[in-house]
């Protein structure tokens, strides 16, 4: 279904201009293309300044659900890069956006960060998240009674995540089929320094959908689309015209991929140019670097 | 590769005596055969004397990790059967067994409740499960340093189960392909009362296969086949003439399926008969309940 017949093209001075005059936004994933835990990729900044002298739209998107837009904000400013908070768009972001939208009324249980907290606030809905923690053992998580007033289950990162959190979350989801269940991404892991990394999102989802036989209802993060509907929708982008720009075969170009957009593969972060064959899918621009799209400019 | 091609024998008057004289010896699942919750199955310590007059073995065994084989001696004797230790298999058993049989000598990382922990301290080995706990937040967490002297890590059913403790489990075998992975069981949810159930052991294990890209490389519970080989082997069964009972399709019966053994299912747990068609696996034979080997026997 993914399967595209589409040839990567490498970057190269012969065809960085009409790449750049096809595309009229890029919409880029953060860690692992502009930067790569605390350090910045080399010319990054450069090359969001001189897209933005070229007249293009840039937009900064991420999965990443523990930290607020406006967290986020800081972070990209801190590597010298510009950029407004309407650019900025995150999978907790997209979880209000998406309640909202389905004018969601009810009470939340949510399984997740501060940052996914602060982005549900907006929402005005009671958020459940701490409730009182009784003694370990069977005997006594068994009689955990869920507020069944609540109509939706929201599950992302959360490292203050506990068992009966689960047991919370289960009993909901398990005895209600019409409640909501709701996942901020599926990102298995959540890389942090050194190479290294923490369970994900997506495996705290998992979990969740294993012991319930549930699957969730709306994922905000990538692959999924929610998020790239809602950036085009309002910022009035041409699909045809946007480039998604990333550094994960199965997250960031299955974006773009599914979503019809123009795709461009860097190799700063997760995927590696030698695993490229054992996709279906292919990204239609690959080149080593972010800062490439600048200094392959100038060499012109 | 598990499709039979038998036709299921309702257990009646007619073919109960031949049913009896192929069997030599009964493995029962517990909790849905014999009880459910608290409540004995009607029938069912009759049904085990009955069997051990006409010179049956009879053996007990629970996927169940969070309970010592005593305990499960206890719990048996509760309902009026007659039972000894060495006729109780669980799969912290059979993790003792297993480590035992691999000659297994270095340290543990355990998820688990005392059950299984209690089952594990036999082997002589250092287990560790209450690692320091830090603050929660990315930040803090990143910093947990696991034991890299550990050689493998147990994941079972566990009420005190936290993200932290993940955290342990995943850095563990993320960074090291040659640490063991061993689950106690997969069952995706844990029943307890009243109809209701909690996360299972395998919700546990999926969450942590699913952060690390990890399978486990030993699963101690039905339906794999560990214990099965073991309970043949310490009582010198006739693999043949050995009957799996169960409630459940996807763990007891699928576990007599793939060990040639024969195979009895009953409905007073989870499998409903409207299902069985749903299943590329039939059991041999099905009854309403366990109680029915007495009692049709009665009626001869």
């Amino acid at each position: 279904m993914e399967k595209t017949t589409h040839v990567t093209s490498e970057l190269n001075i012969n065809n960085i201009k009409s790449f750049l005059e096809d595309i009229e936004s890029f919409i880029f994933d953060c860690d692992g293309v502009l930067w790569r835990a605390d350090e910045a990729v080399e010319n990054a900044a450069q090359t969001i300044a001189f897209l933005r002298e070229q007249g293009k739209k840039v937009i900064f998107l991420t999965n990443n659900s523990t930290k607020t837009r406006n967290d986020f904000l800081h972070k990209i400013k801190s590597f010298g890069i510009d950029c407004n908070i309407d650019e900025v768009f995150s999978s907790s972001y997209g979880a209000q956006v998406y309640l909202s939208k389905i004018n969601f009324q009810q009470k939340l249980f949510m399984i997740g960060e501060k940052g996914l907290e602060e982005e549900l606030r907006p929402l005005g809905l009671e958020i459940i998240k701490n409730f009182e923690k009784t003694n370990d053992g069977i005997d006594n998580v068994q009689h955990i009674e869920p507020d069944h007033s609540i109509g939706a289950v929201i599950i992302g990162m959360d490292t203050s995540y506990t068992y009966q959190k689960g047991v919370y979350a289960h009993k909901l989801l398990a005895e209600n089929p019409n409640i909501l269940f709701i996942a901020t991404n599926t990102d298995p892991s959540y890389p942090v320094k050194n190479g290294k990394s923490l369970p994900g999102a997506g495996s705290i989802v998992t979990m969740i959908a294993t012991s319930t036989g549930r699957k969730p209802n709306a994922i905000m993060g990538k692959p999924e689309q929610l998020l790239l509907d809602l950036i085009l929708e309002s910022h009035s982008l041409n699909r045809a015209k946007t480039c998604v720009v990333g550094d994960r075969m199965d997250t960031d170009i299955l974006f773009g991929v599914r979503g019809n957009t123009k795709t461009l593969l860097v190799y700063t972060g997760v995927t590696k140019k030698e695993e490229l064959p054992s996709f279906e899918y292919q990204p239609q621009y690959d080149t080593r670097t972010i800062g490439d799209l600048f200094t392959l400019f100038q060499k012109l």
